[in-house]
């Protein structure tokens, strides 16, 4: 099963012509989620290979507006090109508190009216994620209780027992937020796909007897079988070791963590997609502004073992062209230097990258 | 003095590579004028000749999301590009009411502060300018009057004699709003600037003994002068007759004028903006959408007797490339055929269009 990111908008603070706003669609079954979403975003999916319909979850790493402008007109022009039918599937939205509100007031004063179901849920950060002064409590805003097409959405609090929040958990896979430490609250999210059963070995199953068939396929999804001879074979007996699922991490804008979860839970992450606005020679600066550098975002991508980093979110001056091409280069060795050589992506807009499966 | 108009959007519903979201630029005396500002067009500013430090009165025509979902992008991008120093020239936003609500929520939830004056002048729509059920009454919302950064700005109400409404006016210009019919209340903007003195008349001057020198300044700026042998002259005595300014209407998404004041204040226009999103065999569905055609666009500005008209906010399939092209050479033609073959012009996005000073 395919598994890929594309980066929308690789850009800090405002969209450009060459770096779109923060924006980056992970693909997989057919479905895409949307990682935050700038304002443009919408047009630059449409200049990508994606389809905007396809879009069945958002996540929204923090509430600044290149992360977050584009959300209402996206979803205006999703309710445009959904049939009034209601065949729409629904539209799950995570994102910090006051996320809600955004959204819901930006529709009612815009006249906008959703034609398919949105559901908005609200993570609330706790109040070490931004330098004291920033805080704000978004708590007690109108949430849009009141208006007929308010949406349904849970309010997600800390589990301090695992320092996370669980956004949502299948059979496939489960997807956490962690806490990051930025000029407001920010949070970082970690998709994990659950270990799929190993292979079966043909050989023991015709030691054992089993004919080929559906019995195969009831062995491999998990369920124990008895054969006509009476003999019970169970899926231990006949499947390899279970093949560890992938782990795609991605980061809003911080200048490090908030308590362990985050490193714990990217620990051997298959890919991790850092900010990296600056570059080291601006550390001071990055640090004031709760951005991190390429070195920062190595440290940690090294401390979580992670197989592969991806930096974003770079100054806009940082143009993938002309100058900006050697400045780009800078950031990627400042970077490469932390993880001993180890190569490290530097993401541009419309870059697709796949993780394979494991075998 | 140059006057000019520059489309950075002219798609209508939703912005898109070809066609960007709501929004043109007048430039006049090196300040820019925004009209409307659909998501992206601080992208659209970037991608053309202008300067979005140069703008210093932003006109919104009506809360539809791709008129306005770009302000608060924008605000902030200027407020990130201006100096501290508090030296940007303030904002002054006109729009109708509940845009302030729109603007500060925005601004409250993503933790934005502007770091330049800016204030925002509401008008309080008639409850005629859309359909009944369509009408929302956001008077009782939240403008923000309790934050700390909240501007000032003006509530504005219908003149009931003018059927207008004043936005400003100096000794160069005046700026009204007129109501329009749409599927929520909609306005247009007429600039209009002041006639200007005529030419001195040299021959006439030197018949009445008028020394060359300061006296012209003087008498061409509207002052009498006595000369040195007692006599009084008159600027009427040598001035020839007053330049007429020029006008420039730009109307909102409508269906059509609300009340008498859109035609008598476009009446003479230089140069008239109307929409046209569908063409004239999709009528009803333009009329059921609050939408004008290139025909009905075109009798209005036959009856004002405008020299100029320029058709905009095309629905998203009039692309200005490949079958596009013959589908916008049809509505030209619809709105030619009106105007007795008067050449009407349709709008691109970056287009620029002068008007030249009137001799």
């Amino acid at each position: 099963m395919s598994l890929e990111i594309t980066f929308l908008g690789t850009g800090s603070a405002f969209p450009s012509p060459s770096r779109g706003a923060s924006a980056l669609v992970l693909r997989r079954e057919g479905q895409c989620w949307l990682f935050d979403c700038g304002e443009g975003t919408q047009t630059q999916l449409m200049r990508s290979h994606l389809r905007a319909a396809r879009i069945t979850k958002i996540f929204i790493t923090h509430l600044h507006g290149d992360h977050m402008f584009g959300l209402p007109g996206l979803l205006c022009t999703l309710s445009l090109q959904s049939s009034p039918d209601g065949s729409r599937a629904p539209v799950d939205i995570y994102g910090p508190l006051g996320l809600r509100s955004f959204l819901w007031r930006s529709l009612e004063l815009s006249h906008s009216q959703l034609l398919f179901p949105c559901a908005v849920h609200e993570l609330v950060p706790t109040r070490d994620q931004c330098p004291a002064e920033e805080f704000r409590d978004f708590s007690g805003l109108d949430r849009g209780e009141a208006l007929a097409q308010a949406p349904p959405g849970r309010v997600l609090h800390l589990d301090p027992g695992e320092d996370s929040y669980l956004l949502l958990e299948d059979e496939q896979l489960a997807v956490r937020a962690f806490r990051l430490f930025h000029r407001v609250p920010s949070f970082g999210f970690v998709l994990e796909e659950k270990p799929r059963p190993g292979k079966l070995d043909v050989r023991r199953l015709e030691e054992l007897g089993v004919p080929p068939g559906p019995l195969y396929g009831k062995l491999k999804s998990g369920s124990a079988v008895v054969l006509e001879s009476g003999v019970t074979v169970r899926p231990g007996d006949v499947l390899g070791a279970p093949v560890p699922g992938r782990k795609l991490c991605i980061l809003g804008d911080c200048s490090g963590p908030v308590g362990p979860a985050a490193e714990r839970l990217c620990r051997g992450a298959d890919l991790l997609v850092h900010e990296a606005t600056l570059g080291d020679e601006q550390r001071d600066t990055a640090l004031q502004r709760g951005h991190s550098t390429p070195g920062a975002a190595a440290r940690f991508a090294l401390r979580c073992g992670a197989a592969r980093l991806v930096l974003t979110h770079f100054s806009q001056r940082y143009r993938p062209d002309g100058h900006g091409r050697d400045e780009l280069g800078s950031l990627q060795r400042q970077a490469e230097a932390v993880m001993g050589g180890q190569e490290v992506t530097l993401a541009e807009d419309f870059m697709t990258i796949e993780i394979p499966v494991k075998k």
